[in-house]
């Protein structure tokens, strides 16, 4: 099962030194999710080989520019390109306004409808719930109403022992039911414990984007222990001063947040186009977070299961 | 005196195969025009070092998002670099509502204004007069309301011949007016014909921007003789009643209005997806017109005077 988040854009306000606006897909087993959508978003879609036909859900952290210019693009190309399954965006209510405009004055019915999931940014609400994964609102704290979103696997059925199943001659059909966490009864009526018949699945993953925010905790216990952590820190920290007039965060302001919340792996972005190096701002984030990295266009990061399921 | 074109993007509908949407720049003497702004042209400016600065007007043909998606990042853009200078935006009047409905909701107050110059596309009208050049429309056939842009360099002024000045002592507050084609009379009462004091000087330059349309010679006469002319060409001639189908025009029919309107010079762009490789594209527009180019991205078309001015 893939859990995968590849890097389309990563640059604040401004397009510079090659680096593109905001813009994520995180693969979930195939399935593909985009997470903000800067200009451009689908001339990286391309160049990284994105499977478009597999993307059913975007989610927009809020209406900067850098965030969501690449959208009606993208939507327009979709509708180009005969597509025909819904598609659901998430993000703030302005954006169905802003896409309706755009679509009027092309006089574009779109050859596929539409879901628009206005968010409120004001408390941690699930937007979105299937099978395996759910996904989460993080209010973060920026000059316009402005979520994150946390992405979470289900937990997994517990594992059955298969020598149990011989051992009890458990049928069939309660295999489900044990794996869920039900004790069984044998014809003699005696009651076989779950713990004794079943053992733990692997722990479920998870990740947290974080972007556009000045530095605050009140999202720490939210994020506490995820696999992998996408955190904004537009400058290093010599500029905090600036960070906080702009409610943005540096590289060792990330970094604690990251500490805070003993998460596996931190991913930091969103990086001011003053910046041509990038050198000082990782080096920065490293010092207080050591499993830090670059949120570099192209590069993908993996959340392997600890073991197979 | 510059007067040159250099293509942003020549992608029709949606980017591929690394080109991008449409988008040009007409640099005349240091002044940039920038003629439809496609996803991504800030980009493309970026890349081919265009002088933003310069650029003061923005002429945008139609409202299918090929031909102006990129235009409210550039606009953005140039609003976080703390522009201040005025711009100039000629297009179809929807694109003022588009522009705003984008600044609503990120709260975006602009720091410089911007001018909306609504196009009606009805008659060729001029939209644009300076001292040194005037951009008028063309009216194209498209399945939107779509105009063209025709860059006509003012006439010069007519050359004083140097020994005439001496010959009839003509004071030096009348050269201008001589120049402008007036007679001059002596302190004896004799009229000197201008024809005898100044000869003709180069011929003005032009260039028609010509993209959507479908085949139409009705704005041959309006273009005939330009220096250089672009006509979008999406399809090869293979592919005509698609063409006809989409109101777009294929490689032997550009190569056609070149023909009749006798041009120095064509352009062709605006390039189907559904061509990786633009060869035949190529040689059938030459087949019909010889001195035919493609708009591949970064090449710069310059109009050169025909002597020293």
């Amino acid at each position: 099962m893939q859990f995968e988040v590849t890097i389309l854009g990563s640059n604040a306000a401004i397009p510079a030194h090659g680096r593109f606006p905001s813009a994520q897909v995180l693969n979930y087993n195939g399935e593909v999710f985009l997470i903000d959508c800067g200009e451009g978003s689908q001339f990286r879609m391309n160049d990284f080989s994105i499977k478009r036909a597999r993307l059913n859900n975007i989610f927009i952290s809020h209406l900067h520019g850098d965030h969501y210019y690449g959208l009606i693009g993208l939507l327009n190309s979709f509708h180009l390109n005969w597509r025909e399954n819904p598609l659901h965006i998430y993000g703030p209510s302005g954006l169905e306004e802003i896409v309706n405009v755009h679509l009027k004055h092309s006089r574009t019915e779109l050859r596929y409808k539409i879901h628009f999931h206005p968010i409120v940014a004001d408390v941690p609400t699930i937007v979105y719930d299937d099978n395996t994964l759910t996904v989460e609102t993080i209010i973060l704290n920026h000059r316009l109403p402005t979520t994150g979103y946390l992405f979470k696997e289900k937990k997994y059925l517990r594992k059955i022992l298969a020598d149990k199943i011989l051992q009890y001659e458990i049928p069939h059909n309660l295999i489900n039911e044990i794996k869920a966490g039900a004790d069984f009864t044998d014809n003699t009526g005696k009651i076989i414990p779950n713990q004794e018949l079943t053992v733990d699945s692997v722990p479920p993953r998870s990740y947290a984007y974080c972007s556009d925010t000045c530095y605050t905790e009140n999202f720490v216990e939210q994020i506490r222990g995820v696999n992998l952590l996408y955190h904004e820190a537009t400058f290093v920290h010599e500029h905090e001063a600036r960070a906080m007039e702009t409610f943005h965060t540096t590289s060792k302001q990330a970094g604690n947040i990251a500490r805070l919340a003993e998460v596996d792996k931190l991913i930091v972005g969103h990086f001011s186009a003053r910046y041509a190096n990038l050198d000082t701002l990782l080096s920065e984030t490293r010092e207080v977070f050591a499993d830090s990295y670059l949120a570099i266009e192209g590069t993908t990061f993996a959340i392997e299961s600890s073991v197979a399921v």
